[in-house]
C-alpha cells in the first residue's frame, strides 16, 4: 500500500483534522477558467491580511512568484524539481549549517538585502556580511599583538584609526576580527581546535588608533557538498570567496558596524560565490621587505610582511538612524517591520 | 563557546574544503558600489548557465527575486523571518508529508503551473490536483457497486459516460476515484485503517459509461500545525478545501486525466485554500427523493439520495501533446524540459 500522506492522523482514533476557524471572505470571487483568475483571486485573499506591512510584502510576493511561473512557462517537471530543490536546501540545514542562508546568499539577495539596509553615506564605512565564522570567545590582545599564532601563514600587519565621519578619533572602541589561515580555514573548522586562533578582540587608544600582528588569509570555498553546490555547477559558477579579513567594530554612541576588507589582487575578488565584495570594502595590502621594519612590529621570524592600512569611519547611532529612516520613507506608514520571533 | 559554523569538518585532521573547479569568468565585473550593481553582476554570471533551458529560467528568477527585494525594501530581520520560515518548510517534509508543496498551493503557484501545463482544449474535461491521499490499492467494484462502506455518510450515485472530444465512448478505461467520508477524513487518515474504503477502481463498459454509489464528500482542512499554517493565519484566510470527489482516468490511446468534481453549494467553494477549483469541475448534485429508484440503485437503507451525472471527455495522446507544443511554442528553441531527478 501506498500512503502519500497522513497529515499526522497516527492515533487509534482519529485526530480531529483542525480548522483555523476563519470564515471565507464575504466577497464573491469568481471561479478560475484562466490562469488570470487563479492570480486575481490570490491577490484579492492575500487583501485580508491584517497587518498592512504583511501584507504589501505579500502582495509584491506573488506578483513576482506568479510572473516568474507565466513568464519561464514552467513545466509541471521544473515546478516539482524547485519544490525537491527547496525541500532539500531546507533539510541540510543544521544547528552548524545554514543552507537557505548559503542560497541566498549565492543568489545575491543576502548581498542586496544589506546593501539597501546599509546605503553608503557620510563617507562611512560600508557593512559586508557576517558570514557563518565569527564566535564570541576571541582573546583580548593589546595593541601590536598577534591574533595568530606562528607559522599560520605569512605575516600581516593591520593598522588604522576609528573615526567618527568628521574625523574625529573614538576612543575606547571594541574591535573583533577573524580570518582564515594559510590553509583557507577558520579555527572552528580544525576539529581539534583546542583555543581559539587567527582571531581576536582589541580596544582603541585614546587618538583612536589600532594595530596589531595576523596572518594573510586565503580564499576559500562556500560548501559544495549540498543542493547549493549543485545550483552553482549547474551555473557553471565557481564556490570561492576572495581572501578576506572580517572585523566587527562597536563604541558607544556608534551604530555597531560589521564588515570585512578584501585585499586587491585575488583571483575571486570580482566574482565572490556570495557577492560580499563592495568596492570601499577593496584594499591595498602593502609589502615590506625590511626584516628591522618586521622585527620592530614584532614578528618573531622577521623577513618580509604586508602592512595593511586602513581607517575605519562609524556612523552615530543617530546618523544610522536617519538614514534607515530615508531608506524606508516612502513606505513608512506601511513599516511595521517584521520581527525575527 | 559559540560556534556558528563548521561545514562538516568533524574529523581529527581538517577535511580540506572542496572547490569545484570551475574558473573565475573571464570577463570583468565591477566592484559593487550599489544595489544596481550586485544584480548585474549576477545577471551575468547566470548567463554562463550552460543549459539553455536553465539559464532562462535562472535569468527570470533573479529579476523576480531581486524586484521583490527592491519593491518591499525588505529590511535584514525580515529577510531573516523569510529564511528561517522557509527552513521550517522544508524541515517540516516527511516522507508522508510535503509542506512545500502545501506552501506552493497556498499561493496559488501550484494550480498556475496546472493551469499553464494544462489549457482548456476541444472541451475536454479539465485538471484539477492530484493532491496528498491517492493510494495505489483500491478495490474494484463493479457496476452500481459501492466505494464506501455503509454508514460513511450521506447516499451519492455517481454516474456518467467517458468520451472522446468527438463524443464517441471510450470502452474499457480505468477509473480510479477517491473521497472523504462523513467526517471530512480520507481512509488513510485513520490509523486503524483495514482496507480501502470510500476509494474504489472500475472500468467502462462499450458504451463508456460508468456508474458507482459512493457519500457525499465532506468540506475538511487542509493541515494547519505546520509553517503553511501560520502562513495562512498570518493572511486571515481558512485552511478549508470544498467538498470534492477525486477522479484518475486512464485509457489506451488517451492522456491520463486526473480531476476532481466540486459540488456546487459548498461554502469553501470560492475560496479553496488550494487554488484547486475550476469553474468546468463544479457540478450539481440532484436531491432524489425516491425511495424505489434509492433501492434499485442498490443502497440498502433506501430513503434518498444525491445523484452525481457528469460526463468525462478525454483528450488523446496526439490532442494533448499538440496543446503543450501550442503552449511553449514561443520559448520552444529554448525547452529543453528539466526533468525531475
Amino acid at each position: 500500500m501506498t500512503v502519500l500522506g497522513d497529515f499526522g492522523h497516527t492515533q487509534d482514533t482519529v485526530k480531529a483534522a483542525v480548522s483555523n476557524g476563519i470564515p471565507p471572505p464575504s466577497f464573491e470571487m469568481p471561479l478560475p477558467d484562466s490562469p488570470e483568475i487563479i492570480t486575481a483571486n490570490l491577490l484579492k485573499l492575500v487583501g485580508q491580511t491584517p497587518n498592512p506591512r504583511l501584507k504589501f510584502i505579500y502582495q509584491v510576493l506573488v506578483k513576482h512568484i506568479h510572473a516568474f511561473v507565466k513568464e519561464t512557462n514552467l513545466s509541471t517537471d521544473e515546478w516539482m524539481a524547485a519544490i525537491e530543490f527547496l525541500t532539500r536546501t531546507g533539510q541540510t540545514c543544521t544547528p552548524l549549517r545554514q543552507e537557505m542562508i548559503l542560497l541566498s546568499d549565492v543568489l545575491g539577495v543576502s548581498a542586496l538585502v544589506d546593501s539597501l539596509n546599509n546605503p553608503v553615506a557620510g563617507g562611512a564605512t560600508e557593512n559586508s556580511v557576517l558570514g557563518p565564522f565569527y564566535t564570541d570567545d576571541a582573546e583580548d590582545v593589546d595593541m601590536g599583538e598577534s591574533i595568530a599564532s606562528e607559522g599560520k601563514g605569512d605575516y600581516m600587519y593591520v593598522e588604522g584609526r576609528i573615526l567618527t565621519t568628521e574625523g574625529k578619533p573614538v576612543p575606547n572602541a571594541t574591535i573583533e576580527t577573524w580570518e582564515t589561515d594559510h590553509n583557507g580555514f577558520y579555527d572552528t573548522q580544525y576539529a581539534d581546535r583546542s583555543h581559539p586562533d587567527c582571531r581576536g578582540r582589541l580596544h582603541t587608544g585614546e587618538d583612536g588608533s589600532f594595530g596589531y600582528r595576523a596572518v594573510v588569509p586565503c580564499a576559500y570555498p562556500i560548501p559544495g557538498d549540498g543542493p547549493v553546490g549543485e545550483l552553482l555547477l549547474s551555473m557553471g559558477r565557481h564556490n570561492m570567496r576572495p581572501n578576506h579579513l572580517h572585523m566587527m567594530v562597536e563604541a558607544p554612541g556608534f551604530h555597531k558596524l560589521v564588515t570585512a576588507f578584501y585585499p586587491d589582487g585575488c583571483d575571486y575578488l570580482r566574482s565572490d560565490a556570495v557577492f560580499g565584495v563592495k568596492k570601499s570594502l577593496v584594499v591595498n595590502m602593502e609589502q615590506v621587505d625590511d626584516d628591522t621594519e618586521a622585527r620592530k612590529r614584532g614578528f618573531p621570524r622577521g623577513g618580509s610582511f604586508k602592512l595593511l592600512k586602513h581607517d575605519i569611519i562609524l556612523l552615530t547611532e543617530e546618523q544610522s538612524n536617519a538614514i534607515r529612516q530615508q531608506v524606508i520613507g516612502e513606505i513608512e506608514e506601511l513599516y511595521t517591520p517584521i520581527k525575527k520571533a
